[in-house]
């Protein structure tokens, strides 16, 4: 082992050092207090740039080289186009041909359409990637073939090092929608509509440089302006800046399974018969089939009862955007459209609002509005006896997701982790987690078909639900159902390389992903 | 003379030195370039901030105490109530009774409301005020009684300022007419609706401590957040936050004066024959009967040849609203809001746009709008012989005005002031004017009953009305007409003790203001 590594407060082995940088070990939840400065950018000057407001350039490529990119530099982009992203991609072919190496890319989230990068991270063009590794970046990763270590970190995590200097950005490449020449940029409108561009907030607000590529300019002012282009430097127009039928996905529907009908018929049960279904309450569910399945029963809830949410936040979607038009919930709050009609519905309903990782998720802020919601149901792909949970890894150690705004939902007033007892014959409750991405204390509630397990320590729960007709059982039981049917599952084996660190939402490491063997 | 002095580029005497911080003169237009970093404020922590989004504490002077109220404090304060501000005065009068000295005031503007703060000033309560020194505030500093000198910015100058960390606000507090639990706020609602709050952005992102004071609570989310509440640190709801018959003025009106609706129509005329109103083009007026004038007469330009405005800037209010209700303008670019209409306006049309001294104004900033707007109409107390102009001090010398946004609106393509030729028998042609506040290469056009005098450096303008029937004359000449009427006046008589100093919108000093006789 040729770093060196300490046991954080969970007991997990991690870097003091990473890329170079010191890092600090995870230390508790809301144990870490910051005693520094946020990152100061340099002050900019009128003076150098056009009275006119015309800030286009004729390429990216011309753009790249007017912002100083060289040997090393820190480059950003955004996910807001997922799997139809046409412009990170182009950055590094760009850095390629002009022969730049050891770059670090920050993007606030990675897709499969970015899997071409392999390449770029062998040749040395990118040296290490800070954000997440989806996917065949992912498993690139784990098999130890990146060059330095990679970081990932939640959706807020990334706005607080933004803020915080933990990561200093040289150029953030801002891919819009519709934007005009000064730079102001929305994602509600345009051929490649996304809806919101928060992702892009901490990079335009703190980075050096920024540039915003677009292939729908308008004439100044850009309404709304989702980006400021006081922050911005070039502008460059492109062809196309995504795929809009993988930007938005037109199907995302409810789940037909029986087993996640159930999952989500128990979650829906569990959250009544606790109260935390009430007038004005708020809920945060993502979109895949069972946490849409949730909202629908949500829905017929309030319905039944003459009843209203508060807020719901999303990840919004048109179930979400039915029960804003229908009058069940007073605002969506929305950090990333997940369909069509989730932009429809934030360009054309004031009750559907835009919001970034600062307002929802940055930890070293003066709170945030994360904490302040009722109930979250989130996923894992595994959780251990202690209620530690993982997104990131699969049961075979290898790295395949980001963290998303996942340990930020954790804040919640309740979280809740509907999952199946086990996936392909493997058993989701383990003795101990692959990798930690979010600490036990914080998770409240696992919902499986074969019964929910409260945390212990959120004695108020078990008390409302002692007399529940709901399967209520400890997580040991579970674990030891679980193993029943499918037998106690296999170790992933790892080497003794760190590939990758997982922040927690202070910045402190909560964790490391190792080479799998 | 105590202090040290040295000239500026406009060989204006200024101080080195204002209030134990070292200056630097005015070197030209665009000549002063930043190579420092902005302020950073210290890192904050969901930690210690109440998991639930309520930061509620019991009254004011709680929120003060809790903020870490001292002696020298610095302490900020927004206009948006303008005359109807109930909360600048009663921070002193806590303060006061508290027994803390030295403070500085760093309003955004200052208001005869506030005329009580003389006491705290000549008691040593206040040590000098950053911002500005209207009426009895600006009488009380040129008579020489402000314990420090006064410092007077731009609205841009004072984003600027904070951004820069020119001054370092220890304390804001920031009035809304409605706001959350959490702190998000806005001006747009509430029983003392004030329109919008950019005044006090720079306030809440840059402050270390930020206290939003409120006399209309609603649960969270409070919407639109006009100021996020994710950068303040205590809530407090008061009985009444601001007068609103005193906020907005029902009555501002076009004038009626026939010299004046001559200035407006000579404005408007000069306006349309040098090709400024276009289809498409853009302009800022104030809120004066004058300006107001010209934006009707803009409005009926655009309705006789088929035309509309892309964007007008504001100061809004009813005949904008007009406008845009009409379809003669695509957007209201506001940054304060003037009357009912312009409040109602900004509430419920999506193209009536909040805009902020950052979006409009900042120079230290990646660009800005003030530079893209075609036309703006601005007053001036004087002008002189090089196009120069004051409009903080009175030909008596005395100050009684605030720069406002009129510094950041000079970078206007065509910067037009519309003035009489004499005010009171004073002629407002000067040989030199009593405080320079802007710079004559930036001014571009005087328009007076007698006559219009175009900057000789816009060659382009003398051209494309070298046929025109407007009386067009040079400066010397308006300047003779208006002594040859009144006689030559006197100067006003000062000290060698200067009372504040004006900032150019780059934080240099353009000239002082000195103590009357």
């Amino acid at each position: 082992m040729s770093a060196k590594f300490e046991k954080n407060a969970l007991g997990r082995l991690v870097p003091t050092e990473v890329n170079g940088k010191s890092q600090i070990p995870y230390q508790g939840v809301g144990k870490y207090k910051p005693t520094g400065r946020k990152y100061a950018p340099p002050i900019a000057s009128c003076a150098d740039y056009p009275a006119d407001g015309n800030k286009i350039v004729p390429s990216l490529k011309d753009a790249l080289i007017k912002s100083g990119l060289r040997d090393g530099s820190v480059i950003s982009s955004h996910h807001h186009f997922r799997n139809g992203d046409l412009i990170a991609v182009q950055i590094f072919d760009i850095a390629h041909e002009l022969g730049f190496k050891d770059l670090v890319w920050v993007p606030s989230a990675s897709f499969e359409c970015q899997s071409s990068l392999t390449k770029y991270l062998e040749d040395g063009t990118i040296h290490h990637i800070e954000g997440s590794m989806n996917g065949s970046l992912g498993r690139f990763t784990s098999e130890g073939k990146m060059k330095g270590m990679g970081i990932l970190r939640s959706h807020g995590g990334r706005y607080q090092a933004i803020q915080d200097g933990d990561v200093v950005i040289d150029i953030a490449v801002i891919a819009a929608p519709t934007a005009d020449p000064f730079g102001n940029a929305t994602g509600d409108r345009g051929p490649a509509a996304c809806g919101l561009l928060g992702f892009a907030l901490a990079d335009s607000q703190y980075a050096n440089k920024v540039i915003v590529a677009t292939d729908n300019l308008v004439p100044f002012p850009c309404v709304p302006w989702q980006i400021h282009g006081n922050y911005v430097d070039y502008v460059v127009v492109v062809d196309q800046v995504g795929i809009p039928e993988k930007i938005v996905s037109g199907t995302t529907e409810i789940t037909k399974s029986p087993d996640r009908l159930l999952l989500a018929e128990m979650t829906a049960q569990f959250c009544d018969e606790t109260g935390i279904i009430h007038d004005g309450f708020s809920f945060q569910a993502g979109a895949g089939g069972t946490a849409l399945s949730i909202g629908v029963y949500f829905a017929e809830i309030l319905r039944e009862r003459g009843m209203k949410a508060r807020f719901a936040r999303g990840g919004s979607n048109k179930y979400l955007v039915k029960m804003l038009e229908e009058g069940l919930v007073d605002y969506i709050l929305d950090g990333q459209t997940f369909d069509l009609e989730g932009v429809r519905s934030m360009r054309e309903n004031e009750g559907h609002l835009n919001t970034s990782p600062f307002t929802s998720y940055n930890y070293h802020g003066k709170g945030n509005f994360a904490s302040q919601v009722d109930v979250v149901i989130l996923g894992a792909t595994e959780v251990d006896l202690n209620f530690n949970a993982n997104v990131v890894t699969h049961s075979d150690g290898v790295l395949l997701h980001g963290i998303g705004g996942w340990q930020n939902c954790l804040f919640s007033k309740c979280t809740i982790l509907p999952i199946p007892l086990f996936r392909d014959r493997i058993p989701v409750i383990r003795d101990e987690v692959t990798t930690i991405c979010g600490p036990g204390e914080l998770i409240d509630v696992i919902v499986t078909e074969r019964g929910i397990a409260i945390n212990p320590l959120r004695t108020d729960l078990i008390e409302k639900l002692k007399n529940s007709n709901l399967p209520i059982k400890t997580i040991q039981q579970l674990k030891d159902e679980g193993e029943a049917i499918c037998g106690v599952p296999e170790k992933p084996k790892f080497t003794d390389k760190a590939v990758a660190v997982i922040k927690w939402v202070d910045g402190t490491i909560i964790d490391t992903v190792w080479e799998v063997e």
